[in-house]
């Protein structure tokens, strides 16, 4: 980039491309967080409403990744910037994921409304709000460059993880003992899926972050690799 | 980019990326053939080599992440090829994850061998057949700036997603009139949703592959847009 005055267009089009992306991640997490409350309240208005608004959010999608092409394409940006604009394609790839899985998470939710309840949900409303709060950070990470707390997103997840195994052992306990509970159940266990591949989501974010600021490879325990 | 040397250059690294791309592709598409096999032939053998070979695939997903940035930096490429390089880093990013999910393949299949066989399976190894060829075709329309088969690989996911929700009531099925299927019965919704997901990275790649070539969003059924 040549000149200053370059430099401090470019720098203020990549804050605008940063304000878009945590618009964006605000919007897939408020989808998260009313399909998981459609769920918890049997409220088939709260989660049919996940279904009909995901306009906004793909929108933004295309609207982040045309940003993203102009920056690359009018600055030709070098090191730390070229790596958050290339961070900032993927995360915008993670955060439509997140909202098509908000929508996943509202399909299920639908199906098991239809059914009894099967238990009282507690470990599905804690795994949406490690999710919810792991994406917050991932994104804030994102916006700050602070590689600290991208790391805490990374070492979030094995509690996702672990509450996605307990709820598919408890859920087959359920099933066994009651066959009118094995639909329901499944709608429960498809759902413990999708959060858990929300904080993935997460996860990924948190992985470009300390990539972006450190051109350190934290995906599949690299060695470390400077570009 | 200044001189026909410089170009050229570019022109020869850019097929060298394909190329790599293409590898890794292959490399993925086996992991799920492997992992299916397994599943089909009971074959734990062959369920565990998917989980330890997945080292290539890795190694690769960061060579191939490093090559885009060092392309973008060192020729600044415009338009088509400023669009190609982006769709790369963005396809070696959904082959990764094809390869996680060979992986998570072959561990419901480990799980599943170890019940007696729920039925014959058929439509779980149509939907590995489907989702490779699905996988293949993207790549080879991204070497080959070939839109036509692009969009083909975008018409033949709705496939995919039908025989998904066929084996998924079929196992509601066997699950309601035989408790001892649900647990086996599970691990094949599993591996379906599995499979289905590397539909929907297959179709990433097709999608990628048109807005590469035409500059054209056809996400969301996204108006015209040029960058």
């Amino acid at each position: 980039m040549a000149s200053e005055h370059v430099t401090r267009h470019f720098q203020e089009e990549l804050e605008q491309l940063k304000a878009r992306l945590l618009e964006m991640g605000g919007l897939a997490e408020e989808q998260v967080r009313i399909a998981v409350k459609g769920l918890v309240d049997r409220d088939r208005d709260l989660i049919d409403r996940v279904m009909v608004s995901d306009g906004a959010l793909n929108a933004l999608h295309i609207e982040i990744d045309q940003r993203c092409f102009t920056l690359l394409a009018l600055y030709q940006p070098m090191a730390v910037d070229l790596r958050a604009i290339v961070a900032a394609v993927k995360i915008n790839t993670d955060l439509e994921r997140v909202g098509d899985l908000a929508i996943n998470i509202a399909e299920a939710s639908r199906q098991y409304v239809q059914h009894p309840p099967v238990k009282k949900l507690i470990d599905i409303p804690r795994m949406a709000t490690i999710a919810q709060s792991m994406l917050r950070d991932a994104l804030d990470a994102f916006v700050r460059r602070d590689t600290i707390l991208a790391q805490r997103v990374l070492d979030e997840d094995d509690e996702l993880d672990d509450l996605k195994t307990q709820i598919f052992r408890e859920l087959i306990t359920y099933m066994l003992q009651d066959p009118a509970t094995i639909e329901p159940a499944l709608d429960l266990i498809l759902i413990s899926r999708h959060l858990e591949r929300i904080g993935d989501h997460a996860t990924n974010v948190a992985e470009d972050v300390i990539f972006m600021v450190s051109a350190k490879d934290v995906r599949h325990h690299a060695a470390d690799g400077q570009v």
